[in-house]
């Protein structure tokens, strides 16, 4: 019997969905709209059937496939609840019962859950990823935020609320740059993607960089991709701007590690693909934060995760720590 | 029936033993010299003697006490290893396997555990305090340094190595203050009471305040208590150090919300005996650094265990902990 989840991943545009076998793999996917409907009961409709669409094309291989279960990642998805609350990038206002919503058309399937996306992926770095046996691991995700997914013995902490986990949004410097979220100084505004944009343009400023490969790009144009590759062409500008982004990622896990002392630190999302240029100083700048007692102790991991069908694969290991309970 | 713990905290100077009854009162205490003995086997030799004289002397009281165990809170404590290690503060050097020297001299308890000062506090404010009931807090311990200890789905934080919990070492200020620890800029280094005394010597400079209460005191005379009397008779200094005090730690703890999403945060220690003065900036400061959905939810309260037999307390409180296994 082969035995596989459903992992939905719900972004701001689109909504997607994968079939994922026990070792991680994702055998089919697709992806629906998430804006394009008068009302929350008609997307979960267009969802349930895809989801149904989905399995049914597994079956066409063999009948003898048990779908476990279905997890969901959602931005400010609570697991408590089965929840996404508030969301400010989704067209769903308010709090959305999704769970109940998902199991009214899904009655016959034990194991629904759903948690934000950075606990998706955490989740699905323990079950698949490079986080398999770990009781006491810890990931931060990089991208157009930066999210993160703390595991205490063997379990994610949700906290009180079950919105544990925005280490995003420690404080880096005092009265720092302003934040998405309105406060000053986090780490997501230095450490995401945009933030290493604006360090970018903060030291085109300071050398007054006319020289450096990325002064003909506007500040709307400019991306990570196009860092790392002045990087790589040895572009003064661009090499620092890494050497700071890692001094400001690894104060922030330092920091999470004097709250957790965890196994590993586990690294996602687009800027960690340029490899030691943001893992050397990251680790050189969490180490000098560190007490003694927690000094090259603390692993810093590339996640093992494949990053384009992460955020899917990771909703449906959600299945699985479901199934251990 | 009678049940009793007993409770061992080892400071620097002594060690403090305490017989406690369930509801985490004290019936009986007394202290040994720490580091008055020419070695470790020695020094264990009196603890036991002094435990079993103060077992004996409740004994006499009535023959039907039981004693369930002992817990023990020390510097450097290592839970999952019962052992001290490397604390700078004692004469006991290198490894010590505290827990197995205790069981041999008492072979018919069960219960024998041992944490750091700051987590047997915590499992204190669990076992007997403000924190009853709660799955989810954290406790900060205030005084010559920082300690702290984390509660996530009733049971302490102890991490990859037993080490967890050190919050008093996340970074607050880039570049910040020299540390006891030898990093730059954290936590302990602003708001333990030498942090604050160090606040008080910046502001005098700043200032030039030759009229302040506080300008006739040196560098080794003026402590935290100084402090409050001068702010209590109006002393601008001393309000500001408070307000400073408060805004350093009101960042800290909104770091801690955002790694674990707490449903309350307890202060313990000296410096929390100044009331409103110190809580007030640090739940205005915490809350100016909270995202949205943290915002006006997490508790910070005193702590409501007896701050002379809080370290004894908590260490028993270990004993309850560990028969929940």
């Amino acid at each position: 019997m082969k035995k596989v989840s459903v992992g939905v991943d719900i972004g701001g545009t689109n909504t997607a969905i994968g079939i994922v076998d026990e070792a991680g793999h994702v055998i089919v996917k697709d992806s629906i709209s998430t804006p394009d409907h008068g009302d929350i009961e008609r997307y979960m409709d267009e969802l349930a059937d895809a989801i149904k669409k989905l399995i049914k094309s597994v079956k066409l291989v063999s009948d003898d496939v048990t779908v476990l279960g279905i997890g969901v990642g959602a931005p400010n998805g609570n697991y408590y609840n089965g929840t996404i609350e508030y969301a400010p990038n989704l067209s769903f206002t308010g709090v959305i019962h999704f769970v109940e919503l998902l199991q009214k058309r899904f009655p016959e399937l034990d194991y629904l859950a759903l948690t934000n996306d950075a606990n998706a992926a955490t989740i699905g770095e323990m079950i698949y990823g490079g986080a398999k046996g770990m009781k006491n691991f810890v990931m931060y995700t990089l991208g157009t935020g930066v999210g993160s997914g703390l595991v205490v013995n063997g379990d994610l902490v949700y906290g009180h609320d079950g919105f544990a986990g925005e280490c995003g949004h420690t404080t880096l410097i005092p009265n720092g740059r302003l934040c998405g979220c309105g406060a000053k100084g986090h780490l997501e505004a230095y450490c995401s993607a945009p933030g290493m944009k604006r360090t970018a343009f903060e030291l085109m400023a300071k050398y007054n960089a006319s020289d450096s490969k990325l002064a003909d790009k506007s500040f709307n144009e400019l991306n990570s991709k196009m860092i790392y590759d002045a990087a790589e062409a040895g572009d003064k500008v661009a090499l620092e701007v890494f050497e700071l982004t890692g001094k400001y990622l690894g104060q922030g896990l330092a920091d999470t590690v004097h709250h957790l002392s965890p196994e590993a630190i586990f690294l996602f999302g687009g800027p960690t693909a340029a490899g030691d240029y943001i893992f050397k100083p990251t680790i050189e700048s969490m180490e000098e934060h560190l007490l003694p007692i927690f000094k090259n102790k603390i692993k810093v991991l590339p996640s093992k995760l494949d990053s384009g069908d992460a955020a899917i694969v990771g909703a449906s290991a959600l299945v699985y720590k479901e199934m251990e309970k």
